[in-house]
């Protein structure tokens, strides 16, 4: 292994403890004027933290999310405070700003977003940020060819989180020689000692059992992080780590290395701090930084269409999951900066079909769901890419927490979940998505398509790829009929109308195979006599309130929403939102599935949990009696 | 290191091995019979499954859920087909049943659930299992002081989950001796081969690394096997693992070690696998099986009440949080199968006031929320414990996929998420549970309570401890007034009216913080001359239907909501579920959050985020009007 060759200058040393020790004191004065903040969380971290901003990391203050800059994340979001230090001590921005921590008119949050231009992704949640590192340096390797580095600081109380080692277990995989992971391990947690404390074998060895190139250092001697990152820079075919051996609150006899100061401002104890921590100032003077090397390609943002026509036919029996692969391959036709991402489903998905034609575009992130998030949110990080990931939408939920963070991150996301509800048929409950509409619905700003058909969902794909926040595409496992003409043309928030007379008794709402369950119904109560109208909402999330709430009133103020998903936070509920602030009387019935279902043939599953056009029948007939 | 000193006999190692292969014809009998299923998954386990199930497990076909037997968690559930046709070689039941896999009557679905009397918990999305087991291991040693021993089957592919590693960290940290980890590693993943491959060294080093005390094996070897889980049983202070190398498919030449059959009923090409594994049979007489060793503690389940009473003052400042901290000091008088469990936020969710009196039944998980709530579903397996796990409500959401799981486990589990909504403050959005009652309202079987008092979340805290499945407890970060008696009865899905008249003009419902908002309102607007009605649902799941009915309807059909909280999938929208379908007009407003909070003083977010008392009372006066 390549060590570095020469020792750094007693004025670089000296300059880059200055510099630790200026990010010490900013830190308390900011948390001391929030009277709030984790000022000794980002006193470990110090010494990390001045030699990345002062002598490691290419970056430009005029342009802090410059392309080509290395990309720096604070998976331990709570030691905020001392990332805008740092930056402060930069100068980035001023002192008076600094001290805006916290405040309602300030962007300086309690945990960074990235509503600061100087933030890729929000952390704050623990153990989230190496996966979105991972994924910025997996672009910037083998997508983007450029010489920016990933650096992302984790904490020691985090590294308890399994996504730590699903993204190690990523980086490693990958060869990402172009991340570093930056353990901060001072021993503390929040209610106590983090469980390893100062084990720093055990967490070398873990590491280096992940695969990362593991360097224990003393995090709080600059040369030690000095000579680390420069052996890190000479690592190839490798990630690298530095476990640094720290000291929560280092810098105050008072504070250092004790309990009970986790996320408390020391404003009565800071007088002595500041005293101890500027009697061991240079006063040194200012050292170069290293300069961008600017050979990230650069960006074409427009529109991006489908190259090619549809060529569905109407009538036709395709699932919405194949489709989505269809849809993919387009897309990854009209735009080079698509990325599709699997956690070991692709041929269930359907994303297969978009490896087989983009290979060097296509991310394979095994069964770590976590991870494949946060992966994907880096890969779209600076709008680098556009990423689309994909499992079954249950196992999305493995990735809430992430996928929660990413709204935060205000992130272009898009997420695509196959093998919906009961339909799936014999595999059973394990497998059914049927909480992913109303946990993920609840995400901001996220729009959630539920296509009906194969056209609609090539159209909700290509809709996600030019749409600015998150979504959640839902497709199905069962093939459904085509019933969109391959040049319908579809809008986020709009429904459409697949069945109407001027008859019609009743309103009756399905997507997906309960679109199919709500089309049969209608045939056979024409059959009886009753003629009801038929709606596809496409997305549950914007709900075309307008077009609802007019066709619920021609139908007489009935609805039946029926959907392959629980009672609660479904179509069902979005529709009731709109209903019961109607100015006139609406009876609705909501057909869900009320309880944990089985395994089973798919269509038996349909009518055993009450969604099935047997079931829809009964509750319009039921309705206008 | 202890080593199994005698070779085992002939007759021994002959009998496992038809067994391992009568476990192979089985899962691919019944695989067949359903026309699906992952029958070259269980092929890999079938020597595995044997050596459990014949030699090393002491279990009771005549009770299979004994207090006292070993636990078994199949953590690849995929691999159900095996696990059936072990219990069915072992004569737990006939054939003719194990036939019926998958079929819509049976309960042998295709992946294990606790309908069937040998399951423990629910398996099928993947890297779960080994939190459970660690759970049922941690209470074994720990708190029933038991022999019993636990055993997880865990995929190479699902190793991929991050959940497996917290387990294994945890696992370790508690010393569980009398837990072992069996990887089957047979290299093939489902859409491609598994990361690491047979690259069993990496693996080795891994779970070492972890603390396991760690042996390699040919999985396919019977007498391999039988020598781990000997040197296993023999380890003290640390738990084991057993790497076991092996190919998926192994029996059939045809099948074995090739990509292309994951998840594939083998019916074209079963007559030529039966004849190549009926030709390695021996014909092997039964061996013994080991017996149970009955010294698990009896269980008496009966009604817990707390033993004193609540010493609240009408009118006092009180957290909910700091309540669900006294209420389980309460509980933990009241019955001594309480366990609390945390993950590193026990000061903040005051759980910490639990462990001060009881450490013994308190467990310290770290900041692994999966595995908390893992670990949590194993403590209360078979009902040995009642557990509370908490954490902020928003953490919650990164075990989303683990507590779906739990519901179809039909598990008690309690869980009480703090720090909900904005009026957190200066934290920012990343800790802000906003998402939360909208995913887990959607949960069947589980109770969501949203206690607005001391009094209301003690009370929800003792109606948990006796309620048969799951529920989440919502507590809030800023102190609220007592509003309810000490003696006030509370039950689930009966709501409360705080204030009433009979001129009210709106039915205003919040909870928590919003139900302050809501009294604040009713004074302000009181003093205007305009009389309001106020609802506390108390639980957001089953809400009171009836209650927000008759009184919407007393109310003129005017109805306001509040909530810190999105407004999809909220307390609003569970409200317009009702109202959507009331035999009068509704006018129906839900204020809620809308966009992505930020950083800033409690009061001043509920402000600015609309669900402050003057919003409320804004929204009144814009609907009387």
């Amino acid at each position: 292994m390549a060590m570095m060759s020469h020792k750094p200058s007693h004025e670089l040393v000296h300059f880059l403890e200055d510099k630790a020790n200026e990010i010490r004191i900013l830190s308390i004065e900011c948390t001391n004027a929030s009277k709030s903040g984790h000022p000794t969380s980002c006193m470990s971290a110090a010494e990390i933290l001045s030699v990345l901003f002062f002598n490691e990391m290419r970056y430009s203050n005029d342009y802090p999310r410059h392309p080509s800059s290395d990309r720096f994340i604070l998976s331990k979001g709570h030691a905020a405070p001392g990332l805008y230090s740092a930056w402060c001590a930069a100068g980035l921005f001023d002192k008076d700003k600094l001290m805006t921590l916290r405040k309602i008119d300030s962007d300086l949050e309690g945990h960074p977003t990235p509503r600061l231009n100087f933030i890729d992704a929000a952390t704050g949640s623990l153990g989230q940020g190496l996966s979105v590192g991972a994924g910025m340096a997996y672009v910037g390797k083998y997508i983007e060819h450029a010489s920016y580095r990933t650096y992302c600081l984790i904490g020691d109380g985090e590294s308890a989180e399994g996504s730590i080692w699903e993204a190690l277990s990523f980086a490693s995989h990958y060869k990402l020689d172009n991340l570093v992971a930056i353990f901060d391990i001072n021993r503390l947690g929040q209610s106590e000692e983090a469980p390893l404390q100062h084990n720093m074998d055990t967490y070398r060895k873990r590491v280096e059992a992940f695969g990362f190139h593991t360097m224990v250092v003393d995090g709080h001697s600059v040369e030690e992080i000095l000579k680390a990152l420069a052996e890190a820079q000479s690592v190839k075919n490798k990630p690298s780590a530095l476990i640094c051996k720290t000291f929560k609150g280092q810098g105050s006899s008072d504070v250092a290395d004790k309990l009970d100061f986790h996320g408390k401002a020391l404003n009565n104890l800071s007088e002595k701090i500041f005293g101890e921590i500027k009697a061991r100032m240079h006063g040194a003077a200012e050292q170069p930084r290293p300069k961008i090397k600017d050979d990230a390609p650069e960006l074409v943002q427009k529109p991006i269409a489908f190259k090619t026509p549809l060529e569905y036919k109407l009538g036709a029996s395709i699932a919405s999951r194949v489709a989505y692969g269809d849809a993919l391959v387009k897309l990854g036709e009209a735009c080079d900066r698509i990325v599709v991402l699997d956690a070991d489903t692709k041929n269930s998905t359907f994303a297969l079909k978009f490896k087989n034609v983009f290979p060097d575009r296509f991310i394979e992130c095994f069964i770590a769901e976590q991870n494949m998030v946060g992966v994907s949110l880096g890969c779209g990080a600076r709008n680098r890419t556009i990423p689309f990931c994909s499992t079954f939408a249950t196992f999305f939920t493995r990735a809430m927490d992430q996928i929660r963070m990413a709204a935060v991150s205000q992130s272009q996301l898009n997420m695509a979940g196959s093998h919906c509800g009961v339909s799936i048929g014999e595999d059973g409950p394990s497998q059914m998505a049927l909480e992913d509409i109303a946990a993920f619905r609840a995400i901001p700003n996220l729009v959630y398509f539920y296509p009906s058909d194969a056209v609609s969902a090539c159209r909700a794909v290509e809709l996600a790829a030019n749409y600015k926040y998150m979504t959640f595409i839902r497709t199905s496992r069962p093939a459904t009929t085509v019933i969109y003409a391959n040049d319908e043309v579809f809008e986020i928030g709009k429904a459409k109308i697949v069945k109407t007379s001027a008859e019609d008794k009743v309103l009756v709402i399905g997507a997906g195979i309960t679109l199919d369950s709500a089309m049969k119904a209608h045939s056979s109560l024409l059959e009886k006599g009753t003629s009801v109208r038929v709606m596809d909402p496409f997305t549950i999330k914007p709900l075309d309130k307008e077009a609802v709430l007019k066709h619920a009133k021609e139908c007489g103020g009935r609805v039946i929403t029926v959907e392959d998903h629980y009672a609660e936070g479904g179509i069902g509920e979005a529709v009731a939102g709109v209903l019961s602030n109607a100015d006139f009387i609406t009876k609705h019935k909501i057909l869900a599935v009320r309880e944990i279902p089985r395994s089973g043939p798919s269509a038996v599953l349909l009518d055993m949990f009450g969604i099935s056009a047997n079931k829809v029948v009964d509750a319009v007939l039921d309705m206008v009696e």
